[in-house]
């Protein structure tokens, strides 16, 4: 499998744009003309699920109907007309010898991703693939076995009307973990690990891998309102950043508020979000907030991503305390800091260790739609090849390209 | 140890320029300053080798002498002259919203450099570390333990007087090789793992480390000879890159020739360098090519890094099987094409899958020196992060900064 990868990433790194554009057009037309047998395999693995007693919400995560099916296809056609990174040319320059050296984007050759119960993973992942020259190696989550099979089929189909080598995207079918752990050696033919899916699936890649991973979406969110901040609109953007939606890994963990603006702001605060979040106060914020849900931090609190309706409070003497805080509680995901001061803004943006930091912004903003870069590969968290929202650009690696007429070293 | 690192890098990330520079100024003056304590250390050392049986290449490698204290105090303030990446921006950008958003590259944190004889490694790692703003943990090889002890000693001063944490550049003393194991799995610490030294090191930090690791230096150069290269020219070049430093891994290992020019080709070639080189002979080759030195290549010879006098050379029918014998004989490092056609020198460089490819130039360019980076880190042969020479900017990474004026997402 590793080998066949290899092998179609050399067919698909000089493969033209249209040729790519090609396939994905057929991916997008052949999802719809088989709908029926998608949506049939689709509900085998509903009713397996049920069966199995997974929950509502991962159920609804399984599912694919009508309108997602064609709003995945919709998505595939979004992709053709993304600029296609592969052969442009960056930081070109004539060295005195006279040879003309530049560094070309390439695409980085095979990409394994592990993900977990979204189908439509499937599809997204084997485009973005597709559109940046890279062969992928697929493996989904056993909950979406049957639809991942039909859609599978679809690229294969694809691919070869598209007369790419249909190595170019493959499955790992067998349920077996055993092969997982194999995919996370084969360093001679894979060039990059993507998971998608949770801490524990993370961490396992990292562990296990000879291969590079792309680590990411943890991270606890900070916001610190400093003492130059207006109120006001601090609370607009607190609130954006915890209620929006708090499911999301941007969303606002940590408030951090300046000690000489708490009793203004934190009672502003809590009358406007009293009624959906429940305060978990340090004991520095206790004497200022009187709320309808509220209890003492514990250990561990201002390290847990809450993902859900929790705020954790606490309020510091000066912004270095709010920046110390950070620094040891995981500030690696998306901080921002709500401050009139530029010298306040630019010692959060330096001293933060976060792969997105926002002066008076929220930090629902860390995403690849949001950032611009029409397609999010993942978000990464770590600080090699890529930091936060990952475009095509982060799908490719460059080569250097040095020209000249015979020329020898002295 | 990764704990003090980390904190250091927090320190040395907000450190302005002015205050790295004076830190390498201080490291220069201070290494000229304690030449004697450094040399009488390093013949210790020598002594020591020297009675461990090494070879008289290694020993040259472990030599400290005045003129070479005074090359590497010259290279530490040759750094101090190269611009900061630290800081600058990239892509910046206003999005519709009004948020202005832009990457700034920030330091990576804390490099882990493990490498193996040369004492100026301790020096040079340090100085390039210092200057990004990244903490070090550094560890030598044993055969240069009491060098390495004393130039650690500068580096320490160096950091103290220029206000500096002394933990930004550490070095693990004790030779303890459970030392090892256990740096490469500090990813809660460490954020990159550079291993400077033969192939069996790359090997274990490939496989032990959950840290990213930079590999590189190891890769088949092949240069290929069209059928419209002006053979001539091309003589100069393949023998500037097979003899000009054999010892080096950018030098040629594979020459492949078109058969329509092989009969012209190969006996110019072959008068050229007869006296200096061994033949190691496809089949193919066999009846073009009558030298002093010659044999007919074996399993393996295609798949070995000469470096050395030793050349092997196949005649090829097309470009294409050029392409396919690279593909299969890991030409990762550096390749080249003579060629007088721009479609076969594009073929070339988009089908070979090497960090730096040539057209009409010799595989001896790839460094750091000669493509204008003024320090070389690494020369990578992975595709992420970075590839071929590594320079400062591969020693930094970026963050996403959006500035706004309160604003929530929609």
């Amino acid at each position: 499998m590793g080998q066949a990868a290899k092998k179609a990433s050399f067919q698909l790194a000089t493969a033209p744009t249209a040729q790519k554009n090609k396939a994905l057009a057929i991916i997008a037309d052949e999802l719809e003309a088989n709908a029926a047998a998608i949506l049939a395999a689709n509900i085998k693995d509903i009713e397996l699920g049920r069966a199995a007693g997974l929950t509502d919400a991962l159920l609804d995560r399984l599912l694919l109907n009508q309108q997602r099916l064609s709003d995945i296809a919709a998505d595939v056609r979004n992709v053709i007309h993304l600029n296609d990174p592969v052969g442009s040319e960056i930081d070109s320059k004539i060295l005195e010898n006279g040879m003309s050296l530049a560094r070309r984007r390439v695409p980085l050759g095979v990409v394994g991703v592990i993900y977990e119960a979204r189908p439509n993973v499937t599809i997204d992942i084997a485009a973005l693939c597709l559109k940046t020259g890279n062969a992928s190696i697929l493996r989904g989550g056993k909950e979406t076995f049957f639809s991942n099979m039909e859609l599978v089929k679809v690229i294969q189909i694809a691919l070869e009307k598209a007369g790419l080598p249909t190595s170019s995207v493959q499955y790992i079918e067998k349920p077996d973990r055993e092969l997982v752990s194999q995919l996370l050696k084969l360093d001679d033919y894979v060039d990059m690990i993507i998971p998608r899916g949770g801490a524990g699936l993370h961490k396992m890649c990292k562990e296990n891998s000879t291969i590079p991973v792309i680590i990411g979406g943890f991270g606890i969110s900070h916001i610190f309102v400093d003492e130059s901040a207006d109120l006001v609109k601090s609370v607009a953007v607190v609130e954006n950043a915890k209620v929006q939606r708090p499911s999301a890994c941007n969303s606002l963990d940590t408030l951090l508020v300046h000690e000489k603006v708490a009793k203004e702001f934190l009672p502003m605060l809590v009358a406007k979000i009293n009624q959906q979040v429940t305060f978990v106060l340090d004991k520095s914020a206790k004497s200022f907030i009187n709320a309808d849900n509220q209890r003492d931090a514990t250990e561990g609190d201002f390290d847990t991503e809450w993902l859900g309706y929790t705020l954790g409070i606490k309020v510091v003497k000066t912004i270095d305390e709010a920046i110390d805080h950070m620094q040891v509680h995981n500030a690696s995901h998306s901080d921002a800091i709500m401050t009139e001061s530029l010298r306040n803004a630019e010692l959060f943006i330096n001293s933060a260790g976060s792969a997105a930091v926002y002066v008076n912004a929220s930090t629902r903003f860390t995403d690849g739609a949001q950032f611009g870069l029409g397609a999010e590969v993942a978000v990464s968290t770590q600080k090699l090849h890529a930091r936060g929202p990952m475009g095509l650009e982060e799908l490719t690696s460059y080569k250097w390209v040095g020209k000249a007429d015979y020329l020898v070293r002295k």
